[in-house]
């Protein structure tokens, strides 16, 4: 049996536990899959990461380049992150014949398909798994197993910090900022919570996914976005006397007109399975028009959850190595090249919350602002008087166009009548994610 | 481009299925993924099934024969179900040189490791993504993405039929047979429900999933059966007022004593991600060491839901073909060979409903019962009186071995206090499913 040459960049979460792990079972995977997997190089800056995880100091190394010019090493795996020199480090690799294992989704939700066309072109392999969802497979699923669909939609939890953060809440009623300070207390949420906040790390997550799941090119960029800093308990409690569940949703659609790809709070009723998952942890919905709806759940994150993932790429690389031949190239990695639709053009519903005067005619004003934006009213509730002569409405329209709706925001916010635009959540149109599945 | 020419032998629901998903997409298969899918030949015993799925009739055959001695032909694709000629068919394809795709559960479910080992010393690739869960892809995800892993627990609802019939009993409060005779009409139900609600059917997808966690043989013979026509409203209420949810699951866990393999009903809390899980869907719940806990929803049957994991396994040939790789056999499929654990083994919490009389010692009769048979009781509540002198008792019982419980059954059975059984219905210990995950 041929050994199968790993050259780990990165011992640190990740990297520690794609260690530890191949540690733990490296028997089994000889005995079971007759793969034989050996860290042969292992790179950080400092080398008592090396020592931390129990890798022979022999194999240690602080320069990169060691590892991707090492003729020995099969795969690079590369963990530490970052823009650079992870693009270096992809380069090097493929043009040294290497195939690339990776978790870094700040690069990738930047460069999918450049880089998948990079390797293809050399004729290796890159992988990505643990770059989307953590140690949920489901980038492999998009790339390969529902490659008999044509994908509809991919949407998600794909940030367990704010999942964590929206559900506490919830359950406890209490506000925003509250949750957040003992969310970094407790080490669920860093010092600095904005990538997962504002929305940027669930950004990437699902310009991969797309990309893998609409065969086309979507970038971080390419992505709309709105963090959760907003949220009220006002709103979750709204949301719940509405029979719905507020989620930072990453949604991505295939639509007639483009790509709809976009983050934002969301509101989908309680019995949709999206609603129910909890916590920190991770679930990517999606739809193909042959499968239906389909869900992967699971860890988004995490020292182990993500080696899983990094591991099981390692695996699709080694099985063909092992058997002596060479793991497949992405055969037109990135054949369609499709519009991303313009945010202004989403159709949706909206759930409007208003702080009003307690006045006669403030209705009949606000009503009329929605009417003249072509923003069409489905329900409306009073929620509760303020103390100076203000009162809160809810409002929730029927399906209307964005751009309607952001005419109508400016005209509410000059409008006297009104005290302050509260909050505005989309309300998902989830019936449309399904729309194109085939009827059996 | 090469063709990929497919041997079609079975044109019903799920074979119809796949070629009409593979005409609506054959275009995009080859320019999204370089893949040209050819249906060379379409088997069935009556030439009007060719006919109403568009294929040309110098394709059609109705002697399996023709398709499996075909040179031509890459992949034979078996359909049809049943054990023969299935077996035959397999087993002369994998004579000729020719990898298979099936979703026989039947076949599969008695035979994966064998067949899995014939095609191996063949030296050609066997594939049965759609035989277990339907179009959920966690075939796939147990034999490779979550390789890095020990699987510990692979557990789930993976038959449409009774979740449906338990999901309406719970939110209409009915009994078994009205919603059983509804979902009869409905066409949810076959007219024969045997094997969906006495658990044949999900005892071939665990015996499947459970082999490939484990690698190991696990046959339908070694699942512990027990269906949910017992299961009657009054028990759905009792569920719900312990703020848990029955579910029919399908439960393979790995112990130290051996592999536990069960399907029975099974009370859950409602906040699991299973208890969620509504209507005719299926779910399969996979903890490995590493990922820790993920899940996998989507529609475990019907025609494109099951043509798309079809579809899936062909990819999987096709493109190693298609770069004119071989695909790759299995590397010692079943390694491990790990004993069966005896259902007398097993340790849970079980909800006990006795219909006693209503009379003083009853109670203490009865616990004498429990405690002599050294089950210990956690709660134990009184439901209902009725007119002749009985009432309704549920206990529920802390962590108990099953062949105690047994015994006190059958001296429950035997007391004159005790007028009948009423329901014995266990309450799953998820914290086991969990053990052996480790820390991040």
């Amino acid at each position: 049996m041929r050994s199968i040459n790993i050259g780990l960049i990165g011992l640190g979460t990740v990297g520690g536990g794609v260690a530890r792990l191949i540690a733990k079972h490296h028997d089994d995977y000889v005995k079971n899959y007759g793969i034989d997997l050996v860290i042969k190089r292992g790179c950080a800056r400092r080398i008592e990461e090396a020592r931390r995880i129990g890798l022979p100091i022999e194999h240690f190394t602080d320069d990169w380049r060691d590892v991707v010019s090492d003729p020995d090493i099969d795969i690079v795996v590369e963990l530490i992150g970052g823009e650079h020199p992870a693009t270096e480090i992809f380069e090097e690799s493929f043009r040294a014949g290497k195939h690339v294992v990776s978790a870094n989704k700040a690069l990738i939700g930047r460069h999918t398909a450049q880089l998948a066309e990079i390797a293809a072109e050399h004729g290796v392999a890159f992988r990505c798994e643990a770059a989307a969802a953590g140690g949920i497979p489901v980038v492999h699923a998009l790339e390969h197993e529902l490659n008999g669909n044509e994908i509809l939609t991919v949407a998600g939890i794909m940030n367990g910090t704010t999942n964590y953060i929206l559900s506490r809440m919830k359950h406890e009623g209490s506000s925003f900022d509250e949750v957040l300070a003992d969310a970094q207390a407790l080490g669920y949420a860093e010092a600095d919570p904005t990538a997962d906040v504002d929305g940027f790390d669930a950004a990437s997550k699902i310009a991969i996914l797309g990309s893998m799941g609409f065969r086309t090119r979507i970038t971080t960029d390419d992505v709309y976005m709105q963090g959760i800093r907003s949220i009220t308990a006002t709103d979750i409690e709204i949301a719940e006397e509405l029979g719905k569940t507020i989620k930072l949703l990453a949604i991505a659609r295939a639509t007639d007109t483009g790509i709809d790809v976009r983050i934002h709070p969301t509101m989908i009723p309680n019995d949709h399975p999206l609603a129910s998952v909890d916590g920190a942890m991770n679930a990517v919905y999606v739809v193909g028009d042959g499968v239906g709806e389909t869900m992967f759940y699971g860890a988004g994150a995490g020292s182990f959850p993500t080696a899983s993932a990094v591991i099981g790429d390692i695996f699709a690389l080694a099985e063909p190595i092992s058997q002596g031949q060479k793991p497949l190239a992405e055969s037109r990695p990135f054949g369609r090249v499709r519009p991303i639709r313009p945010m202004a053009d989403l159709h949706t519903r909206y759930c409007i919350r208003l702080v009003v005067e307690d006045q006669v005619g403030t209705l009949s004003a606000i009503t009329r602002i929605f009417s003249e934006s072509g923003v069409s009213i489905s329900t409306i509730r009073q929620v509760a008087g303020t103390a100076d002569g203000a009162c809160q409405v809810v409002f929730v329209t029927h399906r209307a166009l964005e751009a309607d709706m952001e005419t109508a925001r400016a005209a509410l916010e000059a409008d006297d009548a009104v005290r302050a635009v509260g909050s505005i959540i989309r309300v998902e149109d989830i019936d449309a994610w399904t729309s194109g599945v085939l009827d059996n």
